[in-house]
């Protein structure tokens, strides 16, 4: 694998290989790997983020990387340089991954071809957040033992989620049925929702659902659309204390966070005994290990596995 | 110790003990340790600050811990997350303890029952800076060879201090005297004084201390408020050229800095012989690195102790 | 050495000494080391950058040191602290070198003598960039097989350029021809300039030099002075994809980044197979290695040199 651009781009086996590993991490908890000992990983974070940026760090710091963080400010980006340039930049000094957050729809794509470093995306526009959608799929997976399937709701605030965006394409090639419901207003346009996936009433994905995940509002994007109040939209389209009764008994709630509690989840829901909230962001690190050692010990990582089947 | 919160809520002993484990890394300056390798500790500074945090960081990797910093303004705290829900997302990444430095008092309070990562309170409000005051008591013990006995005058603008916050409970505690001097205006309420504190001129402060500790003059909370210049707050309630000259032979100089040269303390006496400044910041590190071990590897410490003691 | 200023104190020995090191560094792409384990080094930039600031702190890491990276918008820099109080707090922490960009001008020369920390110039306003003279000759020596006899034109935007406040005394020393051309309201003050330099027209720059040194225009300063579009200054103060063919055949093009693309330069040589550019960011890591150690391991390499030589 040479870059993370894109669940769109892998294969229903990429997939799975990395949520295997991923598996592995998250059953070694705390532990300190020498994996990727005096290799350089930057973090090129062009939009704010914490959880994201610090999922990364630890995944990174984990596995002995060197992590440089780049923040945006102060550096010489305000000098007019371009992305490429500084990607290059980077790469001549030695860095061999790049995880990047951009509001840049196509940064990757463009990226793609003019560098050595390997990249990985953190979140590109209103197109894909890879490495969330597989630490959504290791959550559902460890909860039900399989993604084969699974119904699953994503519901909310869909129109610019590259949350959804990266799920359109993971869900349904791994064997899930996907539900959407959302206000009209927030629904993706048709021309990028695949045939298969359906798109219900609130209830109705609620009640069906085995997976019940709640998309933030994205209320900076919605300031002045949003013509309803927050109790409003809450009533209307979140998970509510009356709306979670009707899920199937084993059914989860998950959301990708920050949580905007008392809009499209009700507080009291966020902790709760379905919710794997907590979960999810646990998962998070795995799942960015895995892909980090995809990406710098790959062949390695291939070698080892053939000569483990082949004893 | 689940958190540091204050020395408030420190008894006698716990605070002999980290001043004998903070002695223990003072004696060894420079020793890299790895008795926190492969741990996680996030520092959270919602204020400005370099020479705490850089204490903090220094600490921390002496110890072999990896290290998270916040930076406040690229984080997604500007989504609205609450800083409860950005510290247990680190507990779910695991990350083990939270340094935080916040301007909102009683935020301790508020998250302490509420995680399980270990807090440590780096300055909060106008509450209390544990550490500050851990670091002073060491210092003052390397310099006298004792706490009991000792009379400390705390100088300056008191008001809002959080260093003289943890000093109000870690003197008295510690069996020191406690002199308290400063502009009418500056004083701290009545009602947070512990009995036994004396509020005493500065003249007969500087006379009969054996510690004479100037407090930085917040000028960014009294630039309307104070109505006399620089120049004139030195000549009054400063440690002047004159002042200095009423100490006693052995008493010295103690400052938590940034020093406002010239304001509280004459520039000459910030590197006099009698100033114990540096050394204070030199001890910033021991203490931390106190603090740090007992929270994150307290049990096996006490273990080891008694090992110790049972052969 | 006890810090690295300018090169105008540098005999050409410690020069010839320092590329010896970085060379030996530079065959070495990303070998971990730990020559400098838990010793700390801190970054001080007051002015943005990538990366300078990223290349140190790569070549800080690739010898084991722990890192302190300085962000001047969240530190206590603005409760009014000086630098001289900043960095004499890192000593006290027990950082021994810090690596420090200013815009003023004569920072270094203040405090020298003030610390004990040692001091890394990284950009000091308008005098010197040490290092980048460092790894431009690095470079220069890796193509030419020697620095004695080369010519060398800096062309472009000279008044301002630390960059060329250091070669005005690198290249002499080293025994190459120095050319300086560019716009006249551009050009150095005539003090500043050693006897045997030579100001000459841009074509017989570019025809005569073994090394075209591209200078980045600082847009930023001459927004209002220069009367003449980004197109009119490539044109006439460029190097255009005409003026590239006067080139000798072995000459090579070095710019010291980042670049305006079809300004200074053509964007389509910046990546052509004369451009040295990439190399000059490469070998950037590897003379910042040889800095680092020179300074912290000063003696020590002295002695084991000596003693390769006695056996």
């Amino acid at each position: 694998m040479r870059h993370l651009i894109g669940i769109k781009d892998m294969s229903k086996e990429m997939i799975a290989s990395l949520l295997e590993r991923a598996e592995f991490w998250a059953q070694r908890p705390g532990v300190q790997s020498e994996s990727l000992r005096g290799r350089f990983v930057a973090n090129l974070f062009f939009e704010a983020s914490t959880r994201t940026r610090f999922s990364f760090e630890v995944a990174q710091k984990r596995l002995g990387a060197h992590v440089l963080n780049f923040i945006p400010e102060t550096s010489s980006t305000v000098k007019g340089e371009t992305i490429l340039d500084t990607v290059r930049t980077l790469e001549d000094m030695g860095v061999e991954a790049a995880v990047i957050r951009t509001k840049k729809d196509g940064l990757f794509e463009e990226l793609a071809d003019q560098v050595n470093v390997q990249l990985i995306n953190a979140g590109d526009g209103t197109h894909e957040h890879p490495t969330q959608c597989l630490l959504d799929l290791l959550t559902m997976q460890q909860q039900f033992g399989k993604l084969e399937g699974l119904t699953v709701a994503i519901i909310g605030d869909l129109r610019h989620s590259r949350v959804l965006g990266s799920h359109l394409y993971g869900l349904p090639r791994m064997g899930a049925q996907l539900l959407l419901s959302g206000p009209s207003t927030m629904m993706p346009p048709a021309e990028v929702v695949p045939a298969g996936v359906k798109t219900v009433e609130i209830d109705e994905a609620v009640k069906t659902a085995d997976v019940v995940m709640m998309l933030r509002v994205q209320l900076e994007r919605h300031t002045n659309s949003l013509f309803i109040s927050k109790d409003e939209y809450h009533q209307a389209h979140g998970l509510t204390l009356e709306r979670v009764q009707l899920m199937k008994p084993d059914a989860v709630i998950m959301h990708p966070a920050p949580v905007n509690r008392g809009v499209e989840i009700h507080t009291d829901l966020v902790d709760c005994e379905r919710s794997l909230i907590h979960k999810q962001v646990t998962n998070g690190v795995a799942a960015r290990m895995a892909v980090l050692e995809a990406l710098l010990k790959g062949e390695e990582m291939q070698w080892e596995r053939s000569l483990a089947t082949a004893q």
